[in-house]
């Protein structure tokens, strides 16, 4: 009853549906501007999102300062009305009539990639592996999107998601947790790269960050044993603790390798998950086991040495993934439905939309200890 | 009726093992003694092999001069009166009673992994993966075998092999390239570890080395198109193209990178097979395509630099295989039994037994274009 | 050179598409009608193939006597001016601006399916499983395509193919062997699902209709040992020898259950595809050795009994596919390119597109021992 | 502290074996005898179990009424001597002198098929469905093993596992729930043969005994979503939803197939895993959505029909699936030590070891609404 009440009230307001939002826009390096855009019109396939939360990731850091991978309509990124952000969620506000998949008013958390859908990799599923990454514009547009990146995105009061991009939130799941879905995607990615069935098996993650905590947490709900994570900070290592790490080193007071050897009676890890963007692929060839396997899953930004003949002599597999691909958004966010462990942990700040550039400056230089943090869109 | 004859000859000769055979062993780096060793007895599930004919591999080089990485019965390899050797080929000549998969006479080629059958990697199938890689001797004797790694091998008269590392030679395959059965093992590991259907996928081979002209000769057996083989020597290039390669690129005149981009439409390659054991990765990472992967099937001996954000970026997967895993011995030998391809050509030179330091002296130096160097141990 | 020629001339040819076409409607349960029929447009992501020539399949029959199991338009498919046919080739006449993977004057062949790439089954690469089948009209078009099956087909002189359904035609391949690439498609997608790595394998394909054939050649040409076909038909069995198959039973003169057993030493066989559509299930169940896999490939009418016991106690896969899915299209037509069996052997009867009653008379009743019947609309 | 006394007394008491033991033999259909036999001498890579608990299974009420599949020493499994159960856990008392895996006084859960380590199946990880079946007797011995099925089991005061057979009960959990760990196995294996990561998906378990109560249980710990299972018993039901399952459905009440469309939004299921060994094939076919799975874990004793159209038309996969293999009982004991789910709510009933009958006749006759029943050999 109260749900239909909700559901009402919420399609009325996105009956009212204002012909302008206001919008943050990439002006140069570092230059955001906040401004007033039209709100867009979903075009086929897709939804107008009111936007609700989103939250800050390392790599909207990266594309701020120094543009997409993936240009925008051809060039670099700036002064071209351009809005990053991807991490939002929020209701869905209007819809394309062929939709009817979601309904308005519906909540929403999303996932970036939008894969062309006629590619070698998305006919195969691989969707954030688009071939045709990027091309949403001009002549030849092959109707990829990824949403703060190569498309707009969600600092900005509504933004546009293709049907495929959408997950509903669970029931009770609050704004700010359901940013962290597509996070928990990420992670849930990882694990699915690495084999699916990590119970019973020996984890270790590289790196407390947003990913690797959401990639430490989902590994013990799915029975990993041990999980072992190693940041450099005590609170991260702390929260990797809460979060169902069995383990919690300190690099900067024990070796990693050898803490893993420990607690792995010799063996070494069956799965490493690379989440620190360090130099440290050495280190994970030197930590996983005989025949088991690595995941890279952050960006890292300088080429790193790398001792192949112990890749080889190893039988070791590894993995780079992009994104959060092959539907794990949707496992991502059935599993914190079940809240096996309280993700909310991970969300340290909050600020306004009107305050992204401190929200940004937080995130950066991780005032207080900030993980992730959230700008809200609308008021709870 | 012929067949008939020639085993119960076989067997004839079968029932005269001698007590003793020629045998050579490792007594220090490089230093190889023909000797006399007693014919060893087949235990439990094993088999007596008279070697025909022997293949040199790269790792004999490396093993014969520095030693195998597990090292023989807690040493180093040298002096323990130990035996390299493991691309060889015979007649079965004495078995385990329980043994009925095979029969005295047989021709047969080998593997050269039988794993402890116990360990995680090991019930899994992963027998190349072994947890207990060089446990054979001892008090810990755990049952692995790695036949001219970890135990004797076939620079020899006789071998001894467990079941699992023995496959039947085609009828009217000749004994030479019964020896490179083994080597096309390692090969469909590699395409078997790709994900097995290379059909209508584009393959590049690095280095055309026996393996690597074994993975085109497959590839393109199975299917592959186009495949690209690089090399920086023209006789091979030119064996490569007879194997069927559909372009060898020499990298001395052209770049490799672009050579790929231009034969394949500019998207890059699906698979990437590192053989050559340079410092190619990045090369790779630049070839392959986006969702693409590459397998590294030679032992490099030096760190190489690695551009990690492109692995991740990509979204590329990175296989290090070891040997020949997985059961891909008897998928290759079924392959060649249908001369895809003459894998005859690979063979170049052969030597006598006693000539076996002439035989790797060939090897190392790659003298009158050698590739593949046999040592015939019994005439023809 | 003379390629260029040719493909001007295509073009020309291309430029001018006339305003009709004549195209086999379906009034009523095996009631066609030629007529003429608007050529249609192409729309986003399409092209107009004009069709050179369209093979009969055994769904042609059945969707024609009694309709298709996903009905057009909602409601069936009779009196809807609805043109059947899937298996055709031709060239592209026209593209869709946004479309630049292929050109005009280009001669493709075909897949059937067009997932609507949003549900969740498209989403991870299953097209042929999209839940959304058969919805490509009226509100709720998601833009699931099977041409011949719920959309206009191939038995008319143009027809409207999603990009996702072409494949180019390898050079110097004919129409008529072109026409059987979609069935090799069905092949190559049969073993995909076994595994994919048959080398070595010992495979029985129960019927020799023309997916038991094509079956049987690709089964042999990705290195299966022994590839055994059993049928009824002694020109069918004969032809299965021609294809690659090594041994062709005639159930009518031997158990196929025994002779299976006496051709695989008594194990039975890795890999069992039923092509027949009869009840035979439990004659595979007895062909296939445990842990093996059974693909069935043939819509059968009648409910089997089915001895679950066996499934179960032997550890056995058992894998429905349906139609030509997971890109496998593609990796057809580059086998078949290389002539590693003569696919032509399979095709036996042509008419005019005028004649399409007596071609399916004679696919129907299996006049002259026809196999595979094609009609021509265009000359060659 | 307290644990090195409990394992130095646990020593102390493996010193003490006796040269005798109590052992239940079957003498033929239904009639069990209990009996004194020798003790048993673990051979290589064998342990010596102390049985402190076995719990009676579906099978093994049939195998005392009809025999094994696999017969005993060449006969039917009567007037053998041998003894039968097979869920069993303990204590290590002897190892052999080459196991260092675990050490005496090490409480230990069991699963029940060693392979023989060198069949086709063994060799690629499958060893539940070794070729060599039963085959651990005589001159052909291959060192198979399924303890309670070919070997000697657990309705005994000791008994004899493989290494491969052992997995160690995670602290703090109580003898009968370890007892469960086998059947965990098994659940755990259906969900891996379905493909591992079923979090998101919707899965409905046909059956409410044993096993299909722990799938239910592993399936939602796993982050499956919906959950349903179907059975007649309205105490089964009950207990489903306490060990996870989101909806139980009776089907004395309600048309399973009716409810699951209802519960998936008209879909259908991702998964249906039969468990019920009833006649239920096409009801599961009518459940799983296009593109979906099927994963029998029961045993059947009469045809079933089936509706083998439905399969090819909806691209199913049906996988018939026997015991507990690929380490699944590993998984298995890394989740219950989590104790997501309560499985101590299985167990029903407790009888001594003298009570056997009794036991058999509670689980054969539901007798107080019986699920598990546990015969514990040893006082607790």
């Amino acid at each position: 009853m109260k749900t239909e009440v909700a559901e009402t009230a919420a399609q009325n307001r996105a009956s009212a549906i204002p012909a302008h939002m206001k919008a943050w826009v990439l002006d140069g390096p570092d230059q955001l501007r906040l401004t007033e855009k039209p709100v867009p019109e979903p075009g086929p396939a897709e939804a107008l999102v009111r936007v609700h939360a989103v939250a800050l990731c390392g790599s909207d850091l990266e594309i701020i300062s120094t543009g997409s991978p993936a240009l925008i309509q051809g060039g670099l990124p700036f002064n071209k009305n351009w809005t990053p952000g991807h991490e939002y969620m929020g209701t869905i506000t209007k819809l394309d009539p062929g939709v009817d998949e979601y309904r308005v008013g519906q909540r929403v958390a999303v996932e970036i990639h939008a894969g062309c859908g006629r590619c070698e990799r998305c006919r195969m599923g691989m969707y954030t592996s688009c071939l045709n990454y990027g091309m949403n514009y001009g002549e030849h547009n092959k109707g990829h999107r990824a949403n703060g990146f190569t498309t707009d995105g969600g600092f900005a009061e509504f933004a546009i998601n293709h049907v495929n991009t959408l997950v509903p939130v669970p029931d009770g799941m609050g704004d700010e947790e359901a940013t962290l879905i597509v996070t928990g995607g990420t992670a849930m990615y990882v694990l699915d790269t690495l084999g699916g069935l990590v119970a019973g098996a020996s984890v270790v993650v590289i790196g407390g960050g947003p990913v690797g905590l959401m990639c430490a947490g989902f590994a013990k709900a799915l029975g990993a044993d041990p999980v072992i994570l190693t940041d450099i900070s005590d609170s991260r290592l702390k929260l990797a603790l809460k979060l169902g790490a069995d383990y919690a080193i300190n690099v900067k007071c024990e070796d990693p390798v050898e803490a893993v050897k420990r607690l792995t009676a010799g063996k070494g890890a069956h799965y490493v998950i690379e989440c620190s963007g360090a130099d440290v692929l050495n280190q994970a060839l030197e930590m996983v086991n005989r025949g088991g396997s690595i995941c890279m899953a952050a960006f890292s930004h300088h080429p790193v040495m790398f001792d192949a003949m112990k890749l080889v002599s190893n039988n070791v597999s590894m993995y780079g993934i992009r994104g959060e691909g092959r539907s794990n958004v949707r496992r991502a966010a059935a599993i914190m439905k079940q809240r096996r462990f309280d993700a909310r942990l991970i969300h340290t700040h909050t600020f306004k939309l009107e305050e992204l550039p401190t929200a940004l400056k937080y995130a950066r230089e991780r005032i207080e200890d900030a993980i992730k943090v959230v700008v809200r869109v609308r008021e709870a």
